[in-house]
């Protein structure tokens, strides 16, 4: 093709993006496959929440949309393509969250999105910035269930992190349970029930 | 607990599908990464599909939903689970589609969906069913992004599942340009002047 044609640049931007995002599948997390024969990566565990807010539905708000959920889920780790997955549970669980990471996954944002033709690089870093933040009932239901999946990986493998970084009861309570509880109370009722018999027989 | 609980067990359900999804996490595919490091799998293959439909909307007809792509997408390999996958270009190639594949996948579907509670089970079970059957236009769509995925994955990897099984051009335009340009006819016309290059180098 010797002119540019619009339609075509735009496809080749489309296209770069989801070739960037494939890298996804080759960062791995601390959560196991529920027969522990392996680490997950992070590209199968946002498929796994995206079906995680499908199949819970039922246990989000009345105002919560279940579309703009799913949209989030899809995206919400492709961040760690630059800065790499930080465990919750990992003795540099301090960095989950800090300010430098928060500023490196802003920049990695910027770059990834930014591969986009713009009127849809913006709304996906919205989409993105929405649930970082945690504070709409979307991105609320979103964050309780990217706390519940590893809880279930962990109690399916055997231990999984947990056993890795010994980590006891009141730490999932409270690194867990209480972000889990926000959005999904029903949720957390329900596996803490479980992860007091576990610990107890533990 | 010592009465039955209806809330907990239909969580307990609904974990138990959950649960039994991460399977699909080891079910592996004919196509490989982008990096060509490895094949990858139809968990993460159906999360890049999701995100194909995120980003790839602005390609689908007006009387397209996407969300209802997007959970199609998300589900259109859990039978995978107890059938693996079937590559198209394989020597098997034969099998994809055959009756006796379609009977197994159904009865997959009836097991794998069956997990949870009917409510939830039966509305997922329709979903893979007009995925398959490939008729609406939301399912034709998806079906475009199903077959346009592993082309940029063979084209990105430097030949793919198509140097694996021997696979020519006017194969692919026969098993999956039919397919992409029913959906996505731009998508098509665009791979395939990438493909008519590609494939002239030989």
């Amino acid at each position: 093709m010797d002119t540019p044609d619009p339609q075509a640049s735009r496809l080749t931007a489309q296209f770069a993006f989801l070739t960037e995002a494939d890298r996804l599948k080759s960062v791995l997390r601390a959560s196991p496959l529920a027969d522990a024969s392996r680490r997950e990566n992070s590209a199968e565990h946002s498929w796994h929440l995206a079906l995680y807010a499908m199949a819970l539905a039922d246990q989000a708000g009345p105002e919560v949309d279940i579309n703009r959920v799913l949209r989030m889920l899809i995206l919400h780790d492709l961040v760690e393509i630059d800065v790499g997955d930080v465990p919750l549970h990992s003795q540099d669980g301090q960095a989950h969250g800090s300010a430098e990471i928060q500023e490196a996954e802003a920049k990695a944002a910027a770059r990834i999105f930014g591969l986009l033709p713009p009127d849809i690089g913006a709304p996906f870093l919205a989409l993105w910035q929405e649930f970082e933040a945690a504070e709409t009932p979307d991105a609320v239901f979103a964050k309780s269930l990217d706390r519940t999946q590893p809880v279930l990986q962990n109690l399916a493998s055997g231990g999984g992190s947990w056993t890795e970084y010994g980590v006891t009861l009141p730490q999932i309570e409270t690194r867990v349970g209480v972000k889990i509880a926000r959005g999904a109370p029903a949720i957390w009722t329900h596996l803490h029930a479980r992860l007091r018999q576990v610990f107890a027989r533990g």
